[in-house]
């Protein structure tokens, strides 16, 4: 980076908030998993949306590239630098504003972390509307640029349902705030939804208004075990548009394997495939639930809780998957969406192809059923570059096959931007960078994600 | 219009789905209200997505000006040209596909009326999420070019809310088909969002995938009547996030004292204030309703509603407001959006302005209180242009200090763009026209309406 960028980076947010110390650079080139590095000229950390338009107008004017960093949590390396880029994180940008309970919002910067924000809610008596394993380091500012769902999608919606207003540094250096105090905000272009699920290539998030929601009276938990897939997608459709569903999240067997032999956690039930139900708010749920599992297909008896300790454990069995998916050193990851017809299908043929292209590889499938947005994780994956690209390239074929979504929560990042236009036509390819091109002609902000 | 345009579109769509003929055209240019009249200089009818590109790029080529026209149900002017243009009318990309019950989904043509596709939803058992007043004329390709909200918003969402994917011919003339087959579907920008509100501005949606709705088992409706507003909205506060809500309307006396005139229609309660409440879902919330009224500050005994008819009954006195606005000719229309927590200023200081500008009309307040979402409408207002101009700015005015926007569910069409900055800032309109000027650099698609 040039002397004279520099400098004005430093009068910009303080030369405290620019480092160009390598071993700092290193720590923040490496993405979550473990599985891909890139290189950084400088580590910028605006304190305002201010300061990170005038970053980005800094950066712009030396032609230099800005990948944005929140909590680093990307499952598809998004925040992996390509070319000496600056750095731009929001983790100062943090603050969480009061909670207006009346109105059930509240104002946080984009930098503040999932977990801050659950606090706030909770202090309220109020409820934020998106969960996700990872909350104690992502950013509602990553989280609104991926449009991240997670655990609770199923009852709230994703990211993008929560916003209800928010703040953008765009390439030019401007900032648009549309802070709107109504629910019903319609007045011209939706911009906030085009910033959500952007993964930062339009413009840098900085502020959020979030919504908040009720904290619901009852609350029932189950797992169900079923032998036969089809069985479980089958009480999945009945529920997934039920009143009051909370969670309705697949485990396959070798998920609660390893995390029965790694943390001593689960299996609940017996079956090859685990359906997590959570049904809740202001009515007693229980009996429908009951009614509708006697009348499934079930393996065996269902684990059922209805007071907070069972419930506790039997979320355990589906939270502590993420804790074991690493246990072999970094898995290979698949975040797809599909319609619940094609994922009999997809779960036969993903197993298939990973026999094929990695034997030693455990293949664990589960996810947010619901929508069909599974996770797919090749657990002690060991594949050498060539042959790891040959089986990603396979499983994305497979998915478009499946009707499905090549990326889902997770985003495009870069990891997925070659497989771009297996889930989006052309004529849709050439409409983003319409809109690319017109926030950012230069194409210096994010230049890795997305686009190939 | 020249004849080499002529040509061509006639050549593009057929010789009889081109009219010139100046009394079909006059019928065209003269908006729902009957307040506002354009000029045309065709009409123009495709049949196919193709051909609205077609269209569209033969119009850009002869630098001549479109104005998209569905059922001419806009209540801010939005499909009356100001120009010459050429109209092009969806009316007859009207096809309503199958049901998929599996997947609850519809895919209809922008053309289709809402009542069709609520008919075809009916008939598969189930509910599409968005219900209005002009159910028989409004197309849904309108309905989600404004975004339209409407009966059912406080349950199911904007009609955005509702669309799984789209088709959408660009002023280029190319044509963007996202029809993805899943529920979550994140890949790159959410241009779906971006159509959606857009007015027609940045292209014209030729075909929609509608989200449908499983159809409730249980439903109990009441009317509750008020001596105070703010008692309302106590009780709308406490509703508007509650499980199983599926109505929530605002009903003022001037509204139900026009209604019993002309129509013999309600009032169901006593009270200057009253609320509709409808709660249905799986299970049956006729108890908890009852105690929420019994704590609330009523002016009487409420209305309840148990079975069909008497819900039908209810209802009535709802829907028969939109019957009875132009009794004495077109009524002068606002629709605001606000937060709960300014409705009373507003409403009060709104009878104060039109009891100074307008003292011979009457304002009719009702709307959906769930969202904030309020229709002002001054029955018997007949102030000449320039007095109407100036009681409209004033109105704008007030709803910008009541922090509220200008435009909620009708859009801003051509009505309130001169006003579009009391509800969005420079930053935010300049993020806008970017947008525009990407996908429209010549202006020629729905020139007369959002921007100024």
């Amino acid at each position: 980076m040039n002397d004279a960028l520099a400098k004005r980076l430093a009068a910009i947010v303080g030369d405290r908030h620019v480092s160009t110390d390598p071993d700092v650079l290193a720590g923040r080139c490496v993405d979550y998993t473990g599985r891909y590095r890139g290189h950084a000229a400088a580590l910028v950390r605006p304190g305002s949306d201010d300061e990170v338009a005038a970053v980005l107008r800094a950066c712009r004017d030396a032609g230099v590239c800005v990948t944005v960093q929140g909590g680093r949590t990307s499952l598809v390396a998004g925040t992996v630098p390509e070319h000496d880029d600056v750095l731009l994180s929001t983790e100062r940008l943090c603050a969480v504003g009061e909670v207006d309970v009346v109105e059930r919002r509240v104002r946080v910067g984009a930098g503040a972390t999932l977990a801050a924000v659950q606090r706030a809610a909770t202090e309220a008596g109020l409820v934020f509307g998106v969960d996700l394993a990872a909350r104690d380091s992502a950013t509602v500012g990553g989280m609104a640029s991926t449009n991240a769902g997670g655990l609770r999608t199923v009852r709230y919606g994703n990211m993008g349902e929560q916003v209800l207003g928010l703040e953008v540094a765009l390439p030019d250096g401007s900032v648009v705030r549309r802070h709107s105090e109504v629910r019903s905000d319609n007045t011209g272009y939706d911009l906030a939804a085009l910033f959500v699920g952007a993964e930062g290539t339009l413009g840098v998030i900085t502020a959020l208004d979030l919504r908040l929601h009720p904290t619901p009276a009852h609350r029932i938990t189950a797992i169900a075990g079923f032998d036969d897939l089809d069985a479980l997608l089958a009480v999945g459709r009945e529920f997934r548009d039920a009143d009051g569903i909370a969670a309705l999240e697949l485990i396959d067997a070798r998920a609660s394997a390893l995390t029965a032999e790694h943390v001593g956690v689960g299996p609940a039930v017996d079956g090859a495939w685990q359906l997590l139900i959570e049904l809740a708010g202001d009515v007693d749920h229980t009996d429908p639930l009951a009614e509708a599992l006697e009348h499934a297909d079930l393996a065996g008896e269902p684990a059922v809780g209805v007071d907070g300790a069972t419930q506790l454990r039997l979320w355990q069995v589906r939270e502590a998957i993420a804790d074991v998916l690493g246990v072999y050193g970094p898995p290979l990851k698949f975040d797809v969406s599909l319609p619940l017809s094609t994922i009999v299908e997809f779960a036969s043929a993903a197993t298939e192809l990973v026999a094929e292209h990695a034997p030693e590889a455990i293949p664990v499938l589960f996810g947010h059923v619901g929508e069909g947005n599974l996770h797919l994780n090749l657990v002690r994956c060991r594949l050498d570059e060539d042959r790891e690209r040959a089986l990603y390239a396979a499983m994305m074929a497979l998915i478009a096959r499946c009707h499905g979504n090549v990326s889902s929560e997770h985003g495009v990042g870069t990891r997925k931007r070659d497989y771009l236009t297996m889930s989006r036509t052309d004529a849709d390819v050439a409409a983003m960078r319409v809109v690319k091109t017109a926030f950012d002609p230069d194409g210096y902000l994010n230049p890795a994600v997305l686009f190939d």
